[in-house]
């Protein structure tokens, strides 16, 4: 069963807008083992919609689309799957009652627009829309299975979730396919090659993809065959060399991120943690919690944007500010213990740094960024110069504070 | 001239990596009017290349494929290259002793995998590769011009906009494109398009698109003709009619992002800012903060994540908090006073909601977000019902904190 995923939309082609929704439908059929062979988009135009959809058809079994199922008059992708499966549009009288009861429970009328939604194409089944007012529409005749999502990534997913995969699932094939995955953080991909290059031989069958981003490089084995235990025996022989060979950079082996990890070392602890930010302005709090439950072991902290904030709040000594600048080891030590004391946690961590794109100086360039980091024991400081622009500093920062904390509370 | 984007990698087609640079590359090419009319994405598979290259050949004049250019063992675009067009990959000392220099330079050994990047095909130039190791290969013959680039997005992006699109700027046509953006917030697409149904008829040429995301909702006009000033003048038209209609939902008419706008109007009134982030913990002052020069009006603040933070630092009575709760209009309010006192900002903006998954009641449930506004004329607040996941509630809080913020503004 081979798939492919077919974006719509003028906004992907012209790259105003990020195709977040081909990766999130990849994921899912992945996950049943579906195997997603092309990836594809089109404009919001009926030729080039038609060739599209024809060309998928031609050359896969299941066919995913999203976007341009919306009421207004540049979603067209309706009208071209009646063109290409030469269907008529038929009126649901049930879908329209439905829509306007549900603008009417939040006390609104229904635009009239909004009408086209319960328009589907002949023969057509639908997928039932939680969050939104365009249906899924579905057609699985002559051995392909053809089906169009709305655009809009909140109604996309869900539909995707509830009402696509349990469809599909039935429909995968029985080609073992295995995976592990390890994520490492602060080791670059070329170090990492260079170290399984002479240490590890890949068996038959098995493959490893390098996945770098900014500081992290997610190793991602793969292993296919037909028995399911050989297959399994040969991921995990090559998992085995990989933790021997990558030692700590490796900071998980599910798919949690680095957050996550984090904070269930800390959970498992008891510890709490506080942060003090400069350059970041909220960044790093922002994604320590991403996580649900974080409030567990998360307290808050200080956005120290402003001098007078890192003084007054953190009790950074004007001194230190004076004598060694903002951007500093001092500082940025000085910031973490100001936040622990200030809040009680039993870690406080700090950045400073310039991100750029002005700012920077001989002595203090761009992508200088210094790291404190306080606990009961020791106050220490770590100095990166990291590359990039302005949000890719930024985030480089994120995370190797992450990866202080890890390592200090392995440590604690 | 039609363009198509071919982005190359398994993680793509699993969905374990989003597709950034097809869109990078998409808008970078849209600049200069080119068309990119086909993106697709291929697999690290020798046959699934050679037919994407192949296809992309045959309907496109401009092919720029990104990724697989890496000095590991899945990284097979060259070969698909030297298959496709029947080339050898050949040697090049200059360009090895260049790595070997690089390398060197920052006190490191040129790990041996990458003497690989030193090998090109045959009859190419290529593109240079300031941040990383893997240059960009160019063919470019009997009117097709073919572009691999490295797929780690920062080296990609700097060598599009400094190597790449110098090159094509000369190739583009001479139609006329016309392009008009109006960002709006706040109002959902399909009372826009209600509105717009009634009191706006587009001209010949002229076309629109409704970009929706969390709570924005972009609108793009399009013109398209052979007369400049006649396209332009439709073009204004257009605006003219969406602009009254749409009203103060419009917060600019160029690409700045809101908070770049909230910035520029703080620094024209001479105001600052000051957060208290409860639910978003640090989200709200890391967007802010995404703006080179946040500093000439942004202070900071305080994540009050935990109970104690928000009556420690921001001096929320007790009493608000055991009579209305964290989540509630009242602690709101008393945390945009608090940092706004705390900090003596001219604003002080604070969230508290609940984010979810967990922690939601009948009375107080996932999507219920308070934002509080204090100045000196007043404190008020806002109460929020908002769908979908965790980070979903978040981005939403974080957009109608600063539209929020972007209202009282405009008043003071």
């Amino acid at each position: 069963m081979i798939a492919e995923i077919l974006t719509i939309g003028d906004e992907l082609l012209r790259g105003s807008r990020v195709d977040t929704n081909a990766a999130f439908v990849a994921r899912k059929l992945d996950e049943i083992g579906i195997e997603v062979r092309y990836k594809s988009t089109a404009a919001d135009d009926m030729d080039r919609l038609e060739e599209a959809i024809g060309l998928a058809l031609r050359r896969a079994d299941i066919i995913i689309t999203t976007g341009g199922l919306g009421p207004t008059d540049d979603d067209i992708t309706k009208k071209a799957i009646c063109k290409v499966f030469k269907r008529n549009l038929i009126f649901h009288e049930n879908i329209l009652t439905e829509l306007e009861n549900r603008f009417a429970a939040r006390g609104l009328k229904m635009p009239s627009i909004n009408q086209n939604q319960a328009l589907l194409p002949q023969g057509a089944t639908f997928l039932a829309n939680r969050t939104g007012s365009a249906l899924g529409i579905v057609i699985d005749e002559h051995g392909k299975f053809f089906c169009s999502m709305p655009g809009v990534p909140a109604e996309m997913e869900t539909m995707t979730v509830e009402e696509l995969i349990p469809q599909l699932r039935e429909r995968s094939g029985d080609r073992v396919i295995v995976r592990h995955l390890l994520r490492t953080v602060g080791v670059p991909e070329s170090v990492l090659a260079e170290k399984f290059r002479s240490g590890l031989k890949l068996p038959e069958g098995v493959s490893l993809a390098y996945l770098p981003a900014y500081g992290k490089v997610d190793l991602a084995i793969k292993g296919t065959g037909t028995v399911r235990e050989e297959v399994r025996a040969a991921v995990s022989q090559t998992a085995g060399t990989i933790r021997t060979l990558a030692g700590d950079a490796v900071f998980t082996e599910d798919d949690r991120e680095l957050e996550a990890v984090i904070g269930d070392m800390l959970v498992e602890k008891g510890l709490t943690l506080a942060v003090a930010e400069s350059c970041t302005g909220g960044l790093l709090g922002g994604r320590i919690t991403r996580v649900p439950g974080s409030s567990r072991y998360f307290l808050g902290g200080v956005i120290a944007y402003a001098n007078d904030i890192k003084v007054g709040f953190l009790k950074v000594p004007t001194g230190t500010l004076d004598s060694f600048g903002a951007v500093s080891a001092e500082t940025a030590e000085a910031m973490a213990a100001g936040v622990r004391q200030l809040t009680g946690a039993s870690i406080g961590v700090a950045v400073t740094g310039v991100a750029g794109p002005d700012g920077g100086t001989e002595d203090k360039p761009v992508g200088m960024v210094f790291i404190g980091l306080a606990t009961d024991k020791e106050t220490l400081s770590r100095k990166l110069l990291l590359g990039g622009d302005r949000e890719i500093v930024r985030e480089r920062t994120v995370l190797a504070a992450l990866d202080m904390v890890r390592r200090a509370v392995a440590q604690l």
